[in-house]
């Protein structure tokens, strides 16, 4: 019998089966077509590994309760798998999806098996390719009896940082498609904030992709350290073999996207927390699809000069270095802001803490930083915003200036840097007790008789304006 | 009998019966509960109005085609009261919903009633109480036809300008509350903005309220003439009784919604639209609802001096006056790209200038602005982005300077200016023909094999870094 199937043999399917394989045990897998299992069996001779091309067959071979770990495209194509599936199993049973998930789907299809005496486990995968192979993020949801039987095979396949799994429960119903979901929001902002400092090295302070590369290798050695940075060092030493550029020269600069960062910012919009920096991240990559807009704009628009004359570079790639420290902190600040508000008014109880521990390996935003956000939420369970932890509060004491330059910099010189802008945006309006709002309700009552309250006494008032 | 019926009676629903009764002729009420039927009689006393206290005895008073006017709360008891009409109704009868449905519920009641033979028209409202009393601006869509039967006393009761009502047929199914819905976060953006100016000029010009109201005023006789910014100028001369304090300062600064903005930027994350500054304006109304998290941050949290010293006050003046125009401008250029947008992706044939039409009069952004946008849509049909339009560019062009000292001030003094920054970043990103999405796509194509194009040639490239 296997102790585990996997269901989609898509890239990430099959790299997750072979992990289970090398580090489990015996492992059954299937696909809808046939195609995609010959071309597995083909590549890989694993024995741990039993291939079955009739779902019944392969269900069959399961031990009980069975144990099934779909990867399939998400979407209507889950449902379907599901109806597929519910003949074939028995009350216990356990269903993980391991796709990107919207969570109000995974909500709803925790809620549909639950009444059928089946488990749905949601589970955030994140690592790409080789981390589904060699040791991804897991972000697991569920009913938590559900989550330790399948928890000893989990736990093996996931990274491993200090001896500990990245992979824990982390709360009831799709919360673990959620905490996905906001984790490739902030994979968005971060590869925006990265991207922001490049274009400020490059063209303003006219540093070459190798000596970039070779500072963003120097940042990757201290407090900026992370994935995102060192392959953005590896980028910018590629050459084209055609043409002997830079390869990211010859890269048509039109972002794609696939849709979690967006429905982020959407589900922030939902529960009312201001997300800026993801949020930014997200337009940035509409407005670059439309180049030849841009191109007649450029020749259209004036801009002022766009040249910084002589300044001292070492002194400008320090204060850059501060500026992307602190926008990384804005975007995880406003993000697990976005974790608290979501659990307390879905009720999930997340435990913060341990969503930062599980992304600091195997995942695509690993970096040193979530090792102190897991610090913060520890040592404070009711800390609210990340800001106003002792560690992070000093940075950003010591590290304001330094975006606030930045960012000047960049709009005196008219080179856009929308993250870093948004967070600096966040930083000065989180900071301000006063906040410009008592106009906006003043406004609201003018035209709408909406309404406000006042700064010396309780209750809803209306002015006879 | 009576050429319309109105159902529902709260403030907006009564005013629009009024605004019936006095310019169309015989107009029956009903509401669900009798209180608001018969304080409307009571306060009323209009010869045009039948008040109806059953069903179907204001069904059976309408002419046929019937004409049902609904101002009931949006939401699901649009539904429920569409449900309890459909017995009553006969085939070709017209349902209007008035209230501030989302327009993807519209689609659907609009397919859900012609399938029954009935007609849906969606109705953008717009104007507050009073408008709706003496003439607002009205947004309907659905079928054509339809709407011919309801053009009479539509455009009767609509605000008119230079002699043409602020109402036309706009485009199918539910986009009447598409067009009403994008207003709204308009409206927004357009509230924070002048708050911006507001705030600029308060707490760094160090003007009094008395003389920002004159300010605005003059501002009121230019470019800049809007109803929001005429009555900005009212609310700062208001004097609090009680405190004998601006009324402004007695304002608490916490600022609600009710959601129709959080629509309009989760509406543009679907149909990939940059709409930055109308979302900032949502996300700063958020913010300012933790009031208490803001203020212990401001004794924490670190920014530069708030203070300007000495300037030329009249030249800052016009530079805030300049950058409250252009931030105008950038707003209107994103809400009218993502109508643009949404009229192909939903196949609606929206017509761009009338909407700017109808927005010129009656509503609550209603603007000397709206002329020039109309006439930009009309001049070209095919435009793109008003940015591009004669007019627009020479605008920017001129202001674009302006807007980059006052926001550059804000971050030097610490003042977070949301709106207008995110216009200016806008901005700068719409005239670079190079963008950093280049970097992104190496990045995605990296760790996620997703793949990229090249500036050389055509095709999706990834390569084996």
């Amino acid at each position: 019998m296997n102790s585990i199937g996997v269901f989609g043999l898509g890239v990430m399917g099959a790299n997750l089966a072979m992990n289970m394989a090398n580090k489990n045990g015996k492992v059954a897998i299937y696909n809808y077509t046939s195609d995609l299992t010959d071309s597995f069996q083909a590549k890989h001779q694993n024995k741990n590994i039993e291939a079955h091309y009739q779902l019944d067959s392969f269900i069959n071979s399961l031990e009980k309760p069975r144990k099934i770990f779909l990867m399939v495209t998400a979407g209507q194509v889950v449902d379907s798998v599901i109806a597929s599936l519910l003949p074939l199993l028995d009350q216990g049973d356990i269903i993980m999806d391991g796709g990107n998930s919207n969570f109000l789907d995974s909500n709803r299809r925790y809620g549909y098996l639950k009444k059928k005496g089946l488990h749905f486990i949601s589970v955030g995968v994140s690592g790409g390719e080789k981390g589904a192979l060699n040791g991804p993020a897991l972000m697991p949801s569920g009913d938590k009896e559900a989550y330790q039987q399948v928890a000893p095979i989990l736990e093996k396949i996931a990274a491993q940082v200090d001896g500990k799994p990245c992979c824990s429960y982390l709360g009831k119903e799709g919360s673990g498609h959620y905490v996905k979901m906001v984790h490739n929001g902030i994979e968005y902002a971060d590869m925006q904030l990265i991207t922001e400092a490049y274009q400020f090295l490059r063209e303003r302070l006219k540093l070459d992709v190798n000596q970039i590369a070779a500072i963003f290798e120097e940042w990757n050695n201290g407090e900026l350290e992370s994935y995102l940075m060192e392959i953005t060092s590896a980028i910018l030493t590629h050459v084209d073999e055609e043409t002997n550029l830079p390869m990211v020269d010859v890269i048509l600069d039109k972002s794609a996207q696939k849709g979690t960062g967006k429905w982020t910012s959407q589900n922030a919009l939902d529960i009312g927390v201001s997300l800026s920096i993801i949020t930014e991240s997200v337009f940035m990559r509409f407005l670059s699809t439309v180049k030849e807009e841009r191109m007649i704009a450029e020749q259209e628009l004036n801009g002022p000069n766009p040249f910084m004359g002589a300044v001292n570079k070492k002194e400008w790639i320090e204060l850059v270095r501060q500026a992307l420290f602190m926008g990384k902190i804005c975007t995880y600040a406003q993000g697990f802001y976005q974790y608290k508000q979501a659990s307390e008014q879905y009720k999930w109880e997340l435990q913060l803490d341990e969503i930062a521990l599980i992304f600091g390996g195997g995942c695509i935003i690993r970096a040193g930083i979530l090792n102190e956000i897991s610090n913060a939420f520890k040592e404070n369970k009711e800390l609210s915003n990340l800001f106003l932890s002792p560690y992070f509060k000093d940075k950003l004491n010591n590290y304001q200036e330094a975006i606030r330059k930045v960012v000047i910099k960049g709009m005196e010189t008219g080179l856009a840097l929308p993250c870093f802008n948004a967070s600096l945006i966040y930083y000065d309006g989180y900071r301000s007790a006063k906040s410009g709002a008592n106009m906006i309700q003043a406004q609201r009552d003018y035209f709408g008789a909406h309404t406000y309250q006042r700064v010396d006494k309780e209750g809803d008032f209306h002015t006879i304006w």
